[in-house]
């Protein structure tokens, strides 16, 4: 990879200069705002490095889907990413404004520097250095890349759905969230989600709580006992078979999860507080990666400001998001919350589905995994830390479930990247050998 | 009461024409606007119908205070009212401005028509009334008009202390809150109020669901689960000990309870539902008046916003009020309450403090509420609807429990007042008919 290196670190300050362009640009999916002219701008960052690139159509924002094929190679990777970013409010709270890229420190600071952009570039420079270092790619490799992940990606299970051939491929290799604080990281798919909203609802209008206070219904009180019911006082989900598909970690997550570097000092400071799976390292991260979760995300009734008003709320409500781990199956976890519900007397109580996605895993021990795993070592200079999952949620499950392939998340993004906040950033160190790691991976897939 | 009421009825329009300069000058304690000019204006109106009368600093706005004696006079009435009037807002809402009273539909409409300046002012011109027609009143009667009733009756209770020689009498006659729907109406004290915040805690910062949901304190889980304990399945409060003070309804408490008409349409209309117990009117108002309640008013956490949001709350809160009866006491059942939460396994969860005002009663066969009766029939030329008490909360307890007197309130508002909002209104048949009904209740509280 001496050569391809080379050619990497002569160009660097290019590839900078051309991702803050990218950068620039802005693409805010949830506001529509510089959608069409950044799907324009990667569709021709694409042909510039020799992808066979074209925007495909969708209900929302259009893929930036291409292609570069190579004669002989007996590998197909179909690397995903994304080119819209979060709106980047509040505007005041960033030090340098969020489409003008700065750098300091080592890294560049911008929306979408860390959340996709400087991720997905990386991967184009990749087929750049290879390309002009070696003439070919040493794998048939396909662009998936969507404007609507920070909108849920809205269209990308149709999408999917309806380009099966076009996609085909042998695995899925793609660069989405944020490294180890300890370095490079790969991981192998993600908890599903699935979020619901309770409602209850009482008397037409908000009461005084005086002059109704025991003769009528009271929602925020039947809304605490309904949400209370669905755990046990020890805190477990008490759903009745909540839990029945989860499978015991096999021998291959053990290793792994014993292996995950855990900074006890660090958690608690990051938290403010222990984590409740007590000091050690090891039950923090089944848990969190193995284990499913159900969440109260919000909660909402009557008066919530300073000091006190006496009112009987007319409703109330709560969100809930649970997350899912293999082989817990949304539709099937829904419907048992939905029973639980009624078995505890609460079958009056609305219950509105505003999200759900299967988890998604691809075995840690994949031969896919440990080549790729070899190739972030080669670009890094040291072994990444392997997790067997992310706790959040991606549409993950289209490659795996949909396509039925192998998928291999590889972050370059730092631990503190800030996307979705105020001064996003990538680092430099992160963005160049991110470009070497994409590199490598095409080799270590070619020859796996 | 012939030549009385014959006096009242020549001077109804000068009558109606002074409460209109006493609505036009704004008193909103909340925001201390206009509070001066309206204690000078009510002292003014107090003289020039021959009382006594002076302000009396507190650590906020003055007590109107004053004195009609009459030499020979067996009983003494102690009298209270307030000047001062809730905000206006929202403006947008009002018809005609609220401090331009404007008469339509037989209401004076204005902010403080009905809360509770018209009542106050009926008291006035009572004795007006009496004096010009009999030269001196039956009793010796002294007048206590409080300008912050709409802020708590902050400084209420250190003048009730301060002042118990000053205000010694034989019963206390008030004239706050709104009528029965169906016409004039009696009662005789108030339930109790204890008002708590609860407060979990958990992580610094709101964390993402995803990344931290299974290893950080779930704070809103657990506040849904504290409150929920408070009740059983069935609704009672599972506080231990909440039920033991509580007395059962006296014999005149449930021939009381079952005179008063419930109109089973127009509350189900009002609520928009069923009330829990049901379509008959018994339940109703023992529910309502005699049994205390633990309500919800707020529960706040996390994400309320349209849609999902996949945090972990930081903290998690609500607001409890509960309306207490004879004898309960809210320092008594506050400690109860923490007891409660200390036994489930809630003993870090803040508890605090926002309000307390203990129950008051005077019992409904007590000889000075049947004068009353008898003279707001008089009156009105029909009997009043009799109830043994409000299910809200006034501070009657520093009537009877400070001062130690009976105490007997007569509202002259009509149901739909709307105090406190919009298009705030008191009916002039209600105006007149309050100051027919103070000077009647002066001659029967005499010969009691």
């Amino acid at each position: 990879m001496n050569d391809i290196f080379q050619y990497i670190d002569a160009h660097r300050d290019r590839f900078i200069g051309e991702l803050g362009a990218l950068l620039r640009q802005p693409s805010i999916s949830a506001q529509g705002i510089g959608m069409t002219e950044c799907a324009e701008l990667v569709r021709r960052l694409m042909s510039e490095v020799g992808i066979q690139a074209r925007l495909v159509p969708t209900a929302g924002f259009p893929v930036a889907y291409g292609e570069v094929p190579s004669p002989g190679a007996r590998r197909t990777v179909l690397i995903y990413g994304h080119y819209d970013v979060q709106p980047p409010d509040p505007l005041e709270a960033w030090e340098t404004p969020p489409f003008e890229p700065s750098i300091r420190n080592g890294r560049i600071y911008a929306r979408g520097a860390g959340d996709n952009k400087g991720q997905m570039f990386a991967h184009l420079k990749a087929v750049e250095a290879v390309l002009r270092t070696r003439g070919k790619l040493p794998v048939n490799v396909k662009f998936c890349f969507e404007g609507e992940e920070e909108i849920a990606s809205r269209n990308l299970p149709a999408f999917v759905s309806a380009h099966r051939d076009l996609l085909r491929a042998d695995l899925v290799y793609a660069s989405d969230g944020p490294m180890h604080p300890s370095g490079p990281l790969v991981y192998f798919g993600c908890r599903g989600l699935l979020y619901l909203e309770l409602a209850v609802h009482g008397a037409k209008r908000d009461l005084h709580s005086g002059l109704y206070g025991g003769v009528a219904p009271a929602p925020a009180v039947r809304l605490a006992q309904a949400v209370a019911s669905l755990w046990t006082s020890l805190g477990k989900v008490a759903v009745d078979g909540f839990y029945d598909r989860v499978k015991k970690p096999s021998p291959a997550d053990r290793r792994i999860l014993r292996a995950i570097p855990f900074d006890e000092r660090s958690v608690r400071d990051d938290l403010g507080c222990l984590p409740v799976t007590g000091a050690g390292g090891r039950g923090y991260y089944r848990r969190l990666l193995l284990e499913p979760n159900l969440n109260v995300a919000g909660l909402t009734a009557g008066y919530q400001g300073p000091g006190a008003k006496t009112i009987i709320p007319r409703v109330a409500s709560a969100k809930l998001d649970a997350r899912l781990v293999m082989d817990q199956d949304p539709d099937e976890i829904e419907e048992k919350i939905r029973a639980h519900l009624k078995r505890g007397g609460f079958g009056d109580i609305e219950v509105k589905r505003l999200g759900a996605v299967p988890p998604s895993r691809t075995p840690v021990d994949h031969p896919f995994g440990k080549a790729v795993a070899r190739a972030v070592a080669q670009a890094w200079g040291r072994p990444p830390v392997i997790v067997p999952n992310l706790g959040g949620t991606i549409p993950d499950y289209l490659f795996t479930q949909v396509l039925g392939l192998p998928s291999i998340w590889v972050p370059y993004a730092p631990h503190d990247e800030a996307n979705h906040a105020p001064n996003e950033s990538t680092t430099l160190e992160g963005f160049v050998n991110g470009i070497r790691s994409t590199a490598a991976a095409l080799f270590e897939i070619a020859a796996t």
